[in-house]
């Protein structure tokens, strides 16, 4: 038996995070893969609490307080879920991890990306995912799959250039990590972005 | 007109905190020195909410989680109280600040020092109490008191033995910081305590 995999998918609202988990949901089951599958913020009921105070519009936090509680839900997350899961040879796989933080509070909103990295090394202790898939597609792709399902969330709220620095830093870390990102051109037919997804899943299993 | 002052109040749960804050409050209105007051966990509407959380019997949080929610309540205290405040050139006392940290997640529960002096950095880069009043008992004296008052919270129902741990690690702080601690004997009367706290503050105006 290979070694438990902690895999994380990232992107903007609307890339199509939620949609390709339930592939990748499919796909390990069918590998016959113990897998558990989180999202942030949130995946325990304390981490929920705190990501209900974040999305609600009506929370006021300055953006060092909205970092902190960011890394608060993560710490649970981590020493709670992912941490016994993959010593206990599960897979992890999350919807959003630690990118997500640098690439909305950090590119975002401007948190400079050493602060952010040090309360990643506080949290993780070196804990990084084996494999993380971003969705990249452009503003107008999201957004308009977007608009066409539900109501706009605190962060779902922020002016469009806003959303192109989330991209922009995304792709940069992306770039700066070639051997953990997998970046995929999301704005195509779902069957082909699941075959490239598939093909690094395969890679990971073989590693 | 002198510098705004930042004092905090520190000590054990039912050291007399709360019993000679209102003295306080009662000596600087007198002074005619404009102060605001407030408390930790807490402080703000955000603050409050984790407070909520953080006190609740029933939530599930690893120490590490607790850490860094005590922190993202205090930011949001620095940054949206503390600073504005001083930059005013108004007083700010609060019931309980960093040292409670050290005290309680450090000293009681065994969070390493140093991870705690991360976040603090993080968090205050370089911002400290001018004063910090230490009310000094023995556990029999503040437990006996508050077997008189009201439901334990989540801290207070701990053993005694993390009680005597947090007790010394405030005494050792004051030790480290003689500078800005003072340390009373909160056992006497309360005329005679309120007496120190008074000298104190008096010398906090001359500095
Ligand atoms: N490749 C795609 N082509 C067309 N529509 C898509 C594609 N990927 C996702 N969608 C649709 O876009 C919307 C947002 O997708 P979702 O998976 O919820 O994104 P996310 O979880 O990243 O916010 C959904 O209605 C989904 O069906
Ligand atoms: N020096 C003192 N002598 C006798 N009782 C005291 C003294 N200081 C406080 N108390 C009483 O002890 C209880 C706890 O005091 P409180 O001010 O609420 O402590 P804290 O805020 O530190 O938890 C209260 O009932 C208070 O009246
Ligand atoms: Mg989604
Ligand atoms: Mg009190």
């Amino acid at each position: 038996m290979s070694k438990a995999r902690f895999i994380t998918l990232e992107g903007l609202d609307g890339a199509g995070k939620s949609t390709h988990l339930a592939f990748i949901r499919r796909y390990l089951e069918q590998a016959g893969i113990d897998t558990v599958f989180t999202r942030e913020p949130g995946g325990t009921p304390l981490g929920e609490k705190l990501r209900e105070i974040l999305l609600d519009i009506d929370t006021e936090a300055t953006l060092d307080t909205e970092t902190l509680l960011m890394f608060a839900s993560r710490q649970e997350l981590v020493s709670s879920l992912i941490r016994p899961s993959l010593a206990a040879g599960r897979w992890v796989v999350s919807d959003r991890f630690t990118d997500a933080t640098f690439a909305y509070q950090g590119g975002g909103r401007g948190v400079p990306a050493e602060r952010i990295a040090i309360l990643e090394q506080w949290v993780q202790q070196g804990l990084q995912p084996d494999l993380t898939i971003l969705l990249d597609v452009p503003l107008e792709v999201s957004q308009a799959r977007l608009s066409q399902s539900r109501l706009p969330d605190r962060f779902e709220r922020e002016r469009e250039d806003f959303h192109q620095r989330v991209r922009q830093m995304y792709l940069a870390r992306a770039q700066a990590n070639p051997g953990r990102f997998v970046v995929i051109d999301a704005r195509g037919d779902i069957d082909a972005i699941q075959q490239q997804i598939a093909a690094a899943l395969a890679r990971l299993q073989e590693a």
